[in-house]
């Protein structure tokens, strides 16, 4: 049997860390690859606590279909949060509840792209994002990116290269995979460019909320008076990544149609996990576990990054994230990338490379990013002092 | 602003039954409309017993991302199910965990059609599917029903027709919205085609677990030597529908590219839930409480087509379900759709227009779906009470 699969898909394969992830199953594994959460920043006894408490008072509801928008009251609560931690102001936008911060993407790209529109993206940029785009058949094209953010006249140029081009696909803060953060200055430039271009931006901002250094710069979203930005965010980082709750906030006529695509997606998001959410968020609030879970990767990344300075070769330059989960090498250009990534795993070090992450789906990167999340410390000292060793061999 | 919406979802409406649905807050009204499960078929006792032991030995895993296939003991338990209740042979094509049966369909349609291709439908057939088929850019076309199943020749036609044709959607058992169940005959002469024609076939098969009456007819799955059956089924009507677990087993060239497209829309299916229903599946099996699940709906049903046979003139006809929730009633042509469904709730009984279930978007309907599901035994009484008045009122 030959299938004609779409012409999106057919050249499409699975991503590189999903897979990475799948091959995890070796416990002696340093797993500085996977995206994960730390699995002790998850609330799990309070979190089991109130799953209690909803199956006793409210089951009929946790369990019967829910409204494709959203649970209510958790809406309301991210809609507030919004507001008061990030400044975005409610009268102009909807919030809805999607299946994880991937879905927002995702039905994002299907609602303004057709078939071979053009998706402009930092470079690197997330995989799963290109991916979610490409599945929809758009193409994406890479923007170059510095250390305070987009490089802003390649932005410009691309622009001009790309009549085809519909969305902007930015993470500002804590950049996955770059572990950078874009400058509140190229942040203005940015929306400036794209409110004059037409162009509408997705600000996906799922480590937003983990910040342990530096000074908290403005969402893009904050100042979208012309209504061109969608906003992306997550619980996966906070409170638990498998339940798949995440939330998007978009203007009316762009969130009227999203509905519509989420609704044929999957109906609604998972409703007994929102209902935990919105109970977890009442009780407890959000800000006294996000203080702990930002506690936790400050430690994880300040032991990460003093493993890099005492043991690293100068050659490697390495960024120094202020919040988030990543942290993004990039190797001499002498040495070969998919050798060193190799090698790493034979000595049971997992990273991602940075060929993963391009949006031209380039076969060429010195980088390779890699993740202070879920190893314990004594992992990230071992794994560092492994990854230093592989360097001065292939030196 | 103005937004330009893709093609594909520019002039896509939320589909009229969620509308409906969400409109229901109004206690008094008899909500014949809403395809929900009754809220008594969820185990939600033994459910709870389980979440807890799942949240006090397995947080971490529950919590965290898992594999996009799904959780390996739920698709294996699957896997046994379909191949020893309807045998379905496991060697053939591979099983995936879904966030419930509709992300099934919007799957499948995504990876084997490009814009401007046809899925070619019953007709009619279940709005859900209809438009997440449209949202990826699909023309629906649908082919005349008879009290068995499709048309045959009307089928033919249709593919002759129709050369874009990519797929053929079917929910051959207690379908959706009509209630009746396509013939062995037909199942096996629609296989045939179809596999001359070069057509996949989505078998849609949400409620075949819930027969009350009648006989076992096989799955055209069972016999598809040749590859060509995607086939979706779901938890929704057993466990739980909020819960969004569905499952579908595929060739498994298709099955690794749908894998890649769920990869980029929810990464995965809510992982507690997916090991909260291996867990129920494991411990009590799901032979008794189906059973329990059918018999509720027996139950219901026989007292709604009692009432509907008492009450109702001569000159509507209605389907008489084996199985699943629908009962699908066709007015006489004096009778104007429109006005009726609009006095039934005013009178407080939300019934769905056939219009919604047409695949050509037709304005002209006679028919329209009820549920004896959600109302209870002295709801349906009234509600068909009522329904019947109308109906004399207007001849």
């Amino acid at each position: 049997m030959q299938y004609n699969i779409s012409e999106k898909l057919v050249n499409m394969k699975p991503s590189a860390i999903r897979e990475i992830f799948k091959s995890l199953t070796d416990p002696e594994i340093i797993a500085f690859a996977a995206g994960n959460p730390a699995a002790e920043s998850f609330p799990s006894e309070k979190l089991a606590v109130l799953a209690a408490e909803i199956f006793a008072k409210d089951s009929s509801k946790a369990l019967q279909y829910g409204i494709t928008e959203g649970y209510p009251k958790l809406r309301e609560q991210v809609t507030d949060r919004l507001e008061k931690r990030f400044n975005i102001k409610r009268e102009e936008s909807g919030v809805m509840i999607v299946s994880g911060g991937q879905q927002g993407l995702e039905l994002t790209c299907k609602v303004m792209c057709n078939e071979g529109d053009v998706v402009l993206t930092e470079d690197p940029s997330f995989i799963g994002a290109l991916n979610a785009f490409r599945s929809n058949g758009a193409k994406t094209v890479g923007v170059e990116m510095e250390e305070d953010g987009i490089n802003i006249e390649k932005l410009k140029e691309a622009i001009k290269d790309n009549p085809k081009a519909k969305l902007l696909y930015l993470i500002p803060t804590f950049h996955n995979p770059a572990g950078t953060t874009m400058s509140l200055e190229k942040r203005r430039a940015v929306y400036k460019i794209c409110r004059e271009s037409g162009l509408l931006i997705i600000e996906d901002n799922p480590y937003g909320e983990l910040r342990f250094a530096g000074e908290e710069i403005p969402t893009i979203k904050s100042f979208d008076d012309a209504g061109i930005v969608i906003y992306c965010g997550s619980f996966s980082k906070i409170l638990s990544a498998g339940m798949r709750v995440g939330f998007l906030c978009a203007p009316e006529a762009v969130f009227q149609k999203i509905v519509v695509a989420k609704q044929v997606e999957d109906v609604h998001t998972n409703q007994f996990f929102q209902m935990l959410c919105a109970e977890f968020t009442e009780k407890y609030g959000l800000d006294e576990h996000i203080a702990g879970v930002s506690e936790l990767y400050r430690r994880k990344c300040e032991l990460m990054l003093g493993e890099l300075e005492k043991n690293m070769p100068d050659c490697v330059k390495f960024t120094r994230p202020e919040g988030g989960l990543f942290v993004w090498l990039t190797l001499p250009e002498s040495i070969d990338l998919q050798v060193f990534v190799k090698r790493a795993l034979e000595k049971k070090v997992a990273v991602v490379p940075g060929t993963a992450f391009s949006p031209a789906e380039s076969e060429i990167s010195h980088c390779f990013r890699i993740t202070y999340s879920t190893p314990t410390e004594e992992q990230i000292v071992r794994g560092i002092k492994i990854l230093a060793e592989i360097v001065r061999e292939m030196m």
